[in-house]
């Protein structure tokens, strides 16, 4: 499945996403939204599958519901897609919206953290270099992560307003978030507890993000001022014909204004999936709606690849991250408050 | 006032914190909790001031409130503590329970979010210098914070289970709370963002910190395994006669089982909580409940004072943090799932 949280009307991006009553949860098919409320209330008026209770209202309430929240899901997803659904209406709605007239929101537009790991080896050892700084032996022992943000999550076609930086970067990520709790988690467990993968961009300030590194905390201030997440969360039994013992075949490509800037895949992870559950969770318990992204891909952002290859970006600049079946994240820069590189 | 979360019954430290159906809100005082939805219902019925709407149910939905929240608990507070609250009883319950037969949370048992700041030089310098670094000139000019972890935190009675390390320290730090929401929030407007104050012990595994930070992220590991916070969420009117300019005169102490290692002032912070909600809020919308952490103040942590002054902690050791006015953090360690250190 691949599930989105949208809003229907007019696109309105200063709609603040806390809005959480004007957010709906979707299947997204080609080109097409089906809206999950309608499909359960149709299914149990329909009998098509013994539905009980009410439709999760939110990505983060689906979670909260564990395995039993995607089980019903996928079975009401399958029902929906064997019928004509595009003539199917629900109290008089429409089960089925055209993309194009919703807007779609991060999947999980709050999530309850963020935690971003620094797991290919490519990205930390030439982000480094241009630092003027050598591996270090512990890189290779244990995948580390800091917390980030949680409360800066943009849409894939949100706008995304310039920030107190000469350095603007995007960052190209894949991310997966937690769909059940556990503690002290196993590598081999950990496959149970993700809920499903979306593409990230983790926006970054560079000459922020140095000057607070120098101190030797963070980043914080580097990174807080947006994200980008989706545009759906896609769950990993789609991919499964892609997966590689615990790595997967998916190529990932940013571009800037049309032009590909970097290229990687999700199998050149030194760390898996599951050694960077297995280390979040070691004495501290993770809980569903939890994100947790992978650290960049090598070439994956302009701090590798130099000023010499692109300029920092400026308002105005689009920049698309994909990753294959995940789908693209397409966002504008657009002026923000503090005039520093607009 | 003296804010707290609490609950009634028997104590029972496994029942986890985010039952928040269990939770109360309270007064503290004298040995006392005054139950703030009973004085709520109680000023409602017999017209002692005209409060509207529902008692809030948690600090953060307090908190939510804004201005108004803390204005109309003000004002039932000053006409409770005015009775004699002793004796009045709310639908058969009573206004007034004994602290020692509730059991104390963190004020706010899930912050939204928790920044730590770093800014008391003295630590700064002492702990760098423990790790072989001198001061960077970039830490005089800004004060720097990282995102840790806002799931674990504990109250001031709660046990705290020993995580994998060898090296278990604990942190003296005052805590600021968000009570209103703002970006672009200038230093001399800060204050009327800031609900009040708390103790908390930023529990630290030295040698997981000191490892993830030889990457250059975080600390996360080596901090997410818990946190306290507490007695009582102080609101800053309670000390304005500690107040010297942005500076508050308030003495902080730790101790070891009953052996006091730590001593320092808040005042002796080198950037003051309006500096550090500037930075904060710098392209980021700040929120109500959001904790922010002052960083260690100097002489305030193991690390600082050597091995030769106190051994790591271990299984069975209490740790007292005190700041004047604020009340105290008493916490007992107990073993963890990760046998280490016991």
């Amino acid at each position: 499945m691949k599930l989105v949280t949208y809003q229907i009307g007019p696109l309105n991006a200063n709609v603040h996403q806390s809005e959480e009553h004007l957010h709906r949860l979707g299947w997204l098919t080609d080109g097409n939204i089906l809206d999950i409320a309608r499909a359960w209330k149709w299914a149990k008026t329909e009998k098509k599958w013994r539905v009980e209770g009410p439709p999760p209202h939110s990505m983060l309430e689906l979670l909260d519901r564990e395995e039993d929240g995607l089980y019903q899901l996928r079975r009401i997803w399958e029902v929906v897609r064997a019928e004509d659904w595009s003539s199917i209406q629900v109290e008089g709605e429409p089960l089925a919206i055209a993309a194009g007239e919703a807007r779609l929101l991060a999947p999980l537009p709050v999530p309850r953290t963020f935690r971003d790991f620094y797991a290919f080896e490519a990205h930390v050892k030439t982000a480094r270099a241009r630092r003027g700084l050598d591996m270090v032996p512990e890189w290779y022992q244990f995948p580390v992560f800091y917390f980030s943000h949680p409360y800066t999550l943009l849409g894939p076609e949100d706008p995304v307003p310039v920030p107190a930086t000469r350095a603007l970067d995007y960052e190209l990520e894949i991310a997966f978030i937690i769909g059940k709790k556990g503690r002290d988690i196993p590598t081999e467990k950990a496959m149970d507890h993700i809920a499903g993968v979306c593409v990230l961009n983790d926006w970054s300030a560079r000459d922020l993000q140095r000057e607070e590194m120098k101190v030797g905390l963070g980043p914080a201030k580097g990174k807080d001022f947006a994200t980008s997440l989706g545009p759906a969360l896609v769950t990993l039994d789609e991919l499964e014909d892609r997966r590689e013992g615990d790595r997967w075949n998916l190529e990932m490509t940013a571009r800037v204004n049309g032009r590909q800037l970097s290229k990687g895949n999700v199998r050149d992870l030194t760390f898996s999936f599951g050694d960077m559950v297995e280390r979040a969770s070691r004495d501290c318990l993770l809980r569903p709606g939890e994100l947790v992204g992978s650290g960049t891909v090598g070439t994956g952002c302009i701090l590798e690849l130099g000023e010499e290859t692109h300029r920092w970006l400026k308002a105005g600049d689009i920049v698309e991250l994909e990753i294959e079946r995940l789908g693209v994240l397409r966002n504008r820069i657009v002026p923000g408050n503090n005039h520093l590189t607009e």
